[in-house]
């Protein structure tokens, strides 16, 4: 297994210290497991929270800070959080004000998230969940009931964080958050896999010049394979999809191309450059554009498109500033 | 060729186009070529110019924004920039406080930009050079004389980019380059090779748990090769070597875990975890950590560690503002 670790059990304890150990202004490892929280407690506000399995670095440990999330939950990789760790990570930043948990719609991750809930109810914490579903891809498999949870999430954390820190209620920081998962939808397509190191081999195999288009941000299935295209023929294969689902026409939308990790940056900012073309030609007004590793897959070589359709009050708390390791404040 | 690409021969069109895309109102693509431009030029400041083949992204077009670069200039996938590219880069941002030019230590980077410096003079430009030589693997090769400029390099962007933005002059801008020059080290290792995509095949072969240990960031050999260790390991490598070309002993130092383009942020932050533990060990101080993918090799799988031993000048600047597409504030 070619890959720069130690013991493999130890992955995500390991990287969750060298995340803590690399920003400790802005994160704080609590001492029961694997949850980062704010360096420093911001009282007052609604509190949020969103997590997963490891394995989809900068996500979630990297969003936390001023303007995005309160904690990040991780379990091993690709695999769900424990309710306790989830309930550990609830106490700590809970506030008189309520938490929100921002959930990646996977069986596992709600379960797991939403018995964490009822943990913290028991203790009258006040807590409200969204879950994010925007994989157009697919719907109802074996992961999933309903749509996956896929880089779109990333918007979330970012427009409910903002709105978060300005001290709106918790019904207002879900409304919000819920209004984004309303209005994004996004598209994979890979075509090498990622190992989980655990796992020691590929999670799928794919032939020479062979793509899954669809996938999921763990390497499941998509839709089908098919022969690799061009750069701008995949593009617009998953543009399709997406358009196709919601009505952008006329609208303004932030994009996101995000690299699954093994891709390089080079080739997300030349499938961008006709991504920004397509758009142009359908008369759907970018705002705001993020290129890079937003939500990863490992090594997986593959990219995923997403499209926010924004409103003023979205375009508002998109460009509010954010003081986490991830999030870049560029576009 | 396992790529998301449309004709390799365009990929550096496409993608220097698809950043100028992504950040409109950052970064402007002169029409000549290849070369990115802040959005709005500064007058009355030293104007900072740096460049070289592409396949580093987010280098060198990452870097172009107030506190950090006026230009960047991409030539073909790992082929230095043509003289004429850097002198039309040269007389856009030039300003009558002059240039400066950071180049990578690579024989035809160096070439190339010395001859557009010249062609600048003849319009009476003054161009001033630093030449970035972090890399302590390997002194003189095929392709460099000394040693070679490697991800160090982008602390050189920013600190002598701070520097300028506050006003200085191009000889203090100069000096502060070459004193972030002179206290910066590198070194890298490889699991696995990129392939430039009009090469259409691997710079080189790895066998099966071997690694390139002093690798450059375009596949060049580094010291030798060797049986793949765990990440600790490897960290512990490279450090060696590190700390044993500059005393850093009590200082204040600024590490970067580069990603070469294939490694996964997991791995970078399961290294950093350990780098940091051997620092403290030694009693040098972390003051700020970059962990990411700030000068790739396409999608090379493997990392490098810079350390810059750091005055308070260069902390003062470290920590200056900037607004690029790629660079962090945080740390």
């Amino acid at each position: 297994m070619n890959k720069f670790i130690n013991d493999a059990a130890q992955d995500e304890n390991e990287l969750i210290q060298g995340m803590a150990k690399a920003y400790p202004k802005h994160l704080r490892k609590l001492d029961c497991g694997n949850v980062l929280v704010r360096a420093k407690k911001k009282q007052g506000k609604v509190a949020l929270i969103s997590g997963g399995g490891s394995g989809h670095e900068p996500a979630h440990g990297g969003y936390v800070g001023q303007g995005m999330l309160d904690a990040a939950v991780a379990g091993a990789v690709f695999t769900s959080p424990t309710p306790d760790q989830v309930y550990e990570g609830i106490k700590e930043i809970a506030t008189d004000v309520g938490v929100l948990m921002i959930v990646k719609n996977y069986t596992g991750d709600v379960m797991n998230f939403e018995m964490a809930a009822e943990m913290a109810a028991m203790e009258d914490i006040r807590v409200e969940e969204v879950i994010a579903c925007d994989d157009v891809a697919v719907k109802d498999s074996l992961y999933t009931v309903g749509r996956r949870g896929v880089a779109g999430t990333v918007f979330v954390h970012k427009i409910a964080g903002a709105l978060a820190e300005e001290g709106a209620s918790l019904d207002e920081v879900k409304a919000v958050a819920q209004k984004v998962i309303d209005n994004v939808r996004t598209m994979g397509a890979a075509i090498a896999p990622c190992t989980v190191p655990a796992a020691g081999k590929p999670g799928f195999v794919l032939g020479e010049d062979e793509m899954e288009v669809g996938i999921g941000i763990h390497g499941e299935p998509g839709t089908h394979r098919e022969p690799l295209k061009s750069a701008n023929e995949v593009a617009e294969l998953l543009l399709e999809r997406i358009l196709a689902d919601l009505d952008y026409a006329g609208s303004e939308v932030a994009v996101l191309i995000n690299g699954s990790g093994g891709t390089p940056l080079m080739e997300l900012y030349l499938i961008y450059n006709h991504v920004a073309d397509v758009l142009a030609e359908k008369g759907i007004q970018v705002y705001r554009t993020l290129v890079g590793e937003y939500m990863t897959s490992i090594e997986m070589q593959g990219f995923s498109v997403s499209i926010l359709r924004l409103d003023d009050e979205m375009k508002r708390l998109l460009d509010a500033p954010a003081d986490t390791p991830a999030w870049k404040e560029l576009g």
